[in-house]
């Protein structure tokens, strides 16, 4: 790819990583060119970054877009057409929820280089998205910090490593006293200390969910056995994930806590490009690093997570549903914030489930789970 | 290399560093050979090495050993002829003093892959050593942990790197105010808090000189300027050195303190070998990780090896010498502890540099240097 520019194709342009996804593409102009941008609600956004980068193709439900893409020449297009477009170089997957599930499959049966921040895809349904990609020669790129950092210290190396360590911040509420956290509101739950994210990864952030997802994540896209994961909580947000090796070395990667630079990562890889607007780490600012095991027993979303990685089937999707309907709840004030693991275990527990299923299989567990969700809750 | 077990010369077998060398060996049999082994005074413990090993070429000079090698069917060579020798693999030498630097240079010109744990040999001649090697296409692999972590980091990594990040543990006398400074005894000098290593080293380590060659030494080995070489203080020796990439994204490698695991990694490159002789970090037992910028006031011999290393020619070489000869006279009482900083600096500047010195210059420059400093001290 040197010298030449790079089309991209940005499913999910208005959300956080979309945004700043573009923030990198306008850094670097003569390396990237944007040929599709797809977006859901926030149209006004959308119709702004169409006039700025005229891409080629977009995608929206609103009709209203028709005139500003009549005045840049822009086609309107579906998601999946323009994740498997022939002139789409690289597809950045940054929708949030199962909506890029099937985008993504679009993009890796055209043989796509897919950098992918949509947790739903590789959790909900990782054993059919691993094999396609297999099948397809496709590749996909991580885009979260951790699984980036965990990438990066693989490059060059032959062997499977030893294990991985997955860092997490510990999220707002490290420390906090079993009943401290039972009077924990939304407002405070959406104050993350290291991150700047989306209303529901910062509320999994707060519970460690997310860090749950994560281990999934890892799971399919180093192919890692769950024992061989382990989580650290890192405060810090500096470490960004490690990788021990089979002579029991280990490599860490350490950067500012910033999406750029791992999406930037990801878009240039192999090469690594100067980016003067991505912040370095000032040695005289960082006075410690520091380290403690994850509180299980507070955060029982991190074990419920795990477990539902290991037994398979369709327990991570009806883990991903269910979390994402209760933290709906909890953000309207119907349950309190322990209540999100109580209710997703609640679910959890009365799933019946299916092995190695199909991906309709997946969406009927992912129904069933919001539907048992609410019941269970008492809102239906 | 795979399958292969590798022929290996240890010059410097009875040192620290040729003992931990055994110890890799001894621990995968299946992997390694001792096909060459070397050493100075110690002829005990070379006797005993052959007895277990039965190396097929030795080097000493204590004709004693005539008998255990009549008994091994070993024959005696010297350090060169050892180091060139065509069934040998790789050359790991481990011999301190410039006394490594001869037997390396037949190493290179045979165009071995070379374990370089020898300080003198890329501190008083990078420039020769360096294009010895691009000329043979030899192969010089770092033994030392900060370079070891280095090469790991690098690994992968296309790009010329931003910067090299070196840690130092700070050695036993970080924080200590100036005036405790001048009462440093040599017993309390020869403990160091991480590392357990030679008397000269470990003088160098306490002062601080060590970390000054080491960022020579990494100048010459990764082509890099001393502009872009940090030195951080990181007194727990966990993080062994640093890369920064031009993306801003840092990668730093783990491990406990202990000499076998780069030793062994730069034996058993590109594979990684499991060892359960070697430790694993343990993250119950680190808390933290801990970064502060070198007191260059109270430690100038880091400061006085890295312009050393900025003017170049034959000022590294003096600087070498007369720092050995200055940590004698310390150990034997003749000097104060900061008696050694200002020694080195009294040398370096009476010398008439040489630019681009040939070996017999650099050589010169070393005598001129070991006669100066006992002179300026009053020995002579």
């Amino acid at each position: 790819m040197e010298g030449k520019k790079r089309n991209l194709a940005i499913l999910g342009s208005t959300g956080s990583i979309g945004k700043q996804t573009l923030q990198v593409v306008r850094a670097l102009p003569d390396r990237f060119r944007i040929l599709g941008l797809a977006a859901g609600t926030n149209t006004t956004l959308l119709a702004k970054q169409i006039n700025e980068f005229r891409p080629r193709f977009v995608s929206s439900q609103d009709r209203r877009l028709k005139s500003s893409l009549a005045e840049t020449g822009g086609e309107l297009l579906s998601p999946e057409e323009i994740a498997s477009h022939p002139e789409v170089d690289a597809v950045i997957i940054a929708t949030s929820g199962k909506a890029g599930l099937s985008p993504t499959l679009a993009a890796i049966r055209a043989g796509k280089c897919i950098a992918l921040a949509n947790k739903e895809t590789l959790v909900m349904a990782g054993e059919i998205i691993m094999s396609e990609v297999r099948k397809n020669a496709a590749q996909i790129l991580p885009l979260d910090s951790e699984h980036s950092a965990i990438w990066q210290c693989l490059n060059g190396e032959r062997q499977k490593p030893a294990k991985l360590i997955l860092t997490a911040s510990g999220g707002p509420f490290l420390h906090y006293p079993a009943e401290q956290l039972t009077r924990v509101t939304p407002r405070e739950a959406l104050k993350h200390p290291s991150w700047r994210m989306g209303r529901r990864v910062t509320i999994d952030s707060a519970t460690l969910m997310n860090k749950g997802l994560e281990v999934i994540e890892a799971h399919w896209l180093f192919d890692m056995p769950f024992e061989n994961i382990k989580i650290l909580i890192h405060p810090q947000s500096i470490i960004h994930s490690m990788v021990e090796f089979q002579d029991g070395s280990i490599k860490a990667q350490l950067s500012c806590p910033d999406m750029r630079l791992p999406i930037q990562y990801a878009l240039s890889y192999p090469e690594r490009l100067p980016n003067p607007q991505l912040p370095r780490i000032s040695w005289d600012k960082i006075k410690s690093l520091s380290f403690e095991e994850p509180d299980y027993d507070s955060f029982p979303c991190l074990k419920l997570a795990i477990k539902a990685g290991e037994n398979g089937g369709t327990y991570p999707a009806v883990l991903c549903a269910a979390d994402e309907v209760a933290v709906e709840l909890f953000l309207s004030g119907h349950i309190g914030f322990v209540g999100i693991a109580s209710l997703v275990k609640r679910v959890l527990d009365q799933h019946k489930t299916q092995a190695h299923p199909s991906l309709e299989e997946i969406m009927a567990a992912d129904n069933w789970a919001r539907e048992a969700t609410l019941k269970l809750a008492g809102e239906k």
